[in-house]
């Protein structure tokens, strides 16, 4: 296996570190073209020919690299240069913009989701380039900004830039080790729509004396939000099941094959799992309401005699394929109306498709076949059809027409978007050795 | 009447001045003895006995003064030296501890609540005073320094020192005109129970696309709070309305006399009232929940997936005459243990029990009568047994077993407790006349 000493990963080393201090924060419009052109100067040193579009807000970055003997397959690179915003500062051990390495680990922002990744793939094609002077098929490369802000622009990027993309397979931004320390390949990602109720209900706050007679946004919001799903977790809304698409055969035997984390033990949870046919089958499979913050009145310490006059809800649907965000936004503000809930303002805040294959594909299996290698087996695998997070893979998928396939350096713990966001050294080698082998075998 | 340009007006300004520049906000414990020693001093000047009590937190002061010829009538002036915090200070049009003098108006912390109240009381017993030379009766001064903190230690004051307080009526705080500008005079208000609802459900907050799986904090306290009472606000612990103490057809009567308040367009209402027997009957005899605030999980712009391992909730009874506020938290939380929330914690934040009486008292007909006079006739007068708002009538009536009866300087946007309270020069001047025209008829 590649070295810790092998001068392609000190390079690589130094490539990420200079990466992850430029602080792209894309919440925050920040260092976007400057980490673009960073990009830009890498992916030129490999000899890819690249394009920096700056058509709408935050640069899209587009490569490509051929082999001199023409080859019919493209396998195209989606990751994403941005990262989550680094607070809360004070729980950092380091500067979160300063790579810090220690014997076992790379810290700092990025590391794991995904500035890590996109530099061991890049050191491996580099590690193969050095030992073929050629390039076993084309490579294309699409690194996008704004991926932590929902992709806000990359559809109006990809409406314009598709022919670019045409490819046999994409391999997806990052991925990582689970608890049981299994090497994860997964076959997609859900779909989101996260909304939010406002309940108005006068034009000040009132003393709360005259909630004897005065109808109040608290109460309100709290009735449309409790009539939204069942104490098991069942949405009640109609027709929200309805174009759910029912898991095949060999997506339900990926499921039934992957090892069940016990989240009750780890974050210790005080209340029962909700009705699931098995905690993966829901987590793959099945879509899901969830409150993401409540806000009245009062929130301070002791009590104010205060009757609030708004009370706000952020919620998200996780949605499943065939799902459409705004189709079922339609049928929630519906069915709150049909409720009685008229005066809950309903206000649609972001939406994304659900993607999910079954992942049987002449490169999949290559792929595979390559990790049993390089992991140490095949019980050393997870394979799963759907991560039960969200990204813009429907979106991608829908304009490379190629099925896409994530894995990546991370572990458990590399906590992506939290404090101290890592990864092990070892973790990181080990990739570079998978997909070099990857290419090998191309 | 008495004029602005008498001395004892233009003294009782520059008393008044004095006491708002005492900062004497009990939620932060300021400048407690201090406002307690020129309490003392001010008293001591019309002849006084003064005691300033230490035995607890915030100095109570008490007084009595007694006519030449010993009087078997004894009137009870409580009143408290504390206020509410001056904040939001940025909506103030001038320093909230510097009393402003304009053409028609009193502005500062604590013109209405109530350092207004006891400043022109005291001016109409000098003025008394400066004609007789002598007292129409026994009057005694009670004037707590913690009212807008639920008066924490006056039980173990009065618990200890009730003696001192034998009375045959207590004359409240404060009060103020009614909307329609007619001079209110109350004689009780209800009581509180304020709680807390906390529903925990894990270790930390989960990225949300557990929450196929794993039931959350919010719902849990979504589900419990809706639990509470219907949509027409009846509340639906069982027993809660058992003890209540139903109206006497004197009581009444008195609120079917009164003005009924247009709370609709007064606050831009968008929900229709709850269920009424009318206005004034639910704010006067009927108990009610309300929520005070919510709290959980993200509360910033935009969306954050994030499934919140804690949510909260302050919530408030209020409560009419014999309904207990120790009981009422034992229903409540019975009944949701009974309603399967066992996991939400209900923490008890503060009790006070309600008073309510018809008024029926020779010295409140002699109020009454001399308020008719004074104010321009009996139109212009409103009787009600009880306010809607809370304070520590009850346990003032427990220890002085005397009947309360409440009025005082303030008018419709007097703003107690809010940015710019004031009162208007003519009611204050209005005030004094008043009370002194009463103790001329004792």
């Amino acid at each position: 296996m590649i070295k810790i000493d092998d001068p392609l990963v000190q390079q690589s080393f130094q490539e990420l570190a200079t990466y992850i201090a430029l602080p792209s924060v894309s919440a925050k419009h920040q260092a976007q073209k400057q980490t673009a052109d960073f990009l830009k100067k890498l992916l030129e040193e490999v000899g890819a020919q690249v394009q920096v579009l700056t058509d709408y807000p935050a640069p899209l970055v587009f490569a490509e690299i051929k082999p001199q003997q023409p080859s019919t397959t493209t396998i195209l690179i989606y990751n994403h240069y941005d990262v989550q915003p680094e607070e809360p500062v004070e729980l950092w051990h380091s500067d979160p913009f300063h790579l810090k390495i220690t014997k076992d680990k790379l810290i700092g922002r990025g590391a794991a989701d995904c500035k890590g990744d996109f530099i061991s793939r890049l050191t491996a094609l580099r590690r193969y380039q050095q030992k073929h002077g050629d390039w076993p098929c084309n490579i294309k490369f699409l690194l996008e900004g704004e991926e932590e802000i929902a992709s806000e622009h990359l559809p109006q990027y990809l409406a314009k830039y598709h022919e670019l993309l045409a490819a046999d397979l994409v391999l997806w931004e990052s991925g990582s080790k689970n608890e049981q320390e299994q090497f994860s390949i997964q076959g997609g990602n859900k779909g989101v729509l996260c909304f939010e109720l406002v309940a108005n209900s006068a034009a000040i706050d009132l003393h709360s004396s005259y909630a004897a007679v005065v109808d109040s946004a608290p109460w309100r919001l709290v009735a449309a939000i409790n009539s939204l799903r069942d104490a098991d977790g069942h949405i009640k809304i109609p027709g929200f099941y309805e174009q759910v698409l029912p898991p095949t055969s060999r997506e339900q035997e990926l499921v039934e094959q992957a090892a069940v984390p016990d989240l009750q033990e780890k974050w210790q949870l005080t209340l029962p799992l909700l009705k699931n046919k098995s905690v993966n089958y829901n987590l793959t499979f099945s879509p899901t309401i969830n409150i993401e913050g409540l806000s009245s009145g009062w929130e301070g310490p002791g009590v104010k005699t205060v009757t609030p006059k708004t009370a706000r809800a952020k919620l998200e649907f996780r949605l499943v394929p065939n799902q459409d965000p705004q189709e079922i936004f339609t049928q929630l503000t519906q069915y709150l109306q049909d409720q009685g809930f008229s005066d809950i303002q309903v206000n649609y805040l972001l939406g994304e498709s659900a993607y999910r294959w079954d992942l049987q594909h002449p490169l999949v299996d290559l792929l595979v076949e390559t990790a049993q290698k390089c992991y140490g087996g095949a019980d050393q695998i997870e394979l799963l059809p759907s991560s039960p997070g969200t990204g813009p893979m429907a979106l991608i998928n829908q304009y490379t027409q190629a099925p896409i396939v994530a894995c990546g350096v991370g572990y458990s713990k590399s906590g992506n978007h939290a404090p101290n966001e890592n990864i092990r050294i070892s973790d990181y080698l080990e990739f570079i050795e998978f997909f070099d082998q990857f290419l090998e075998r191309l």
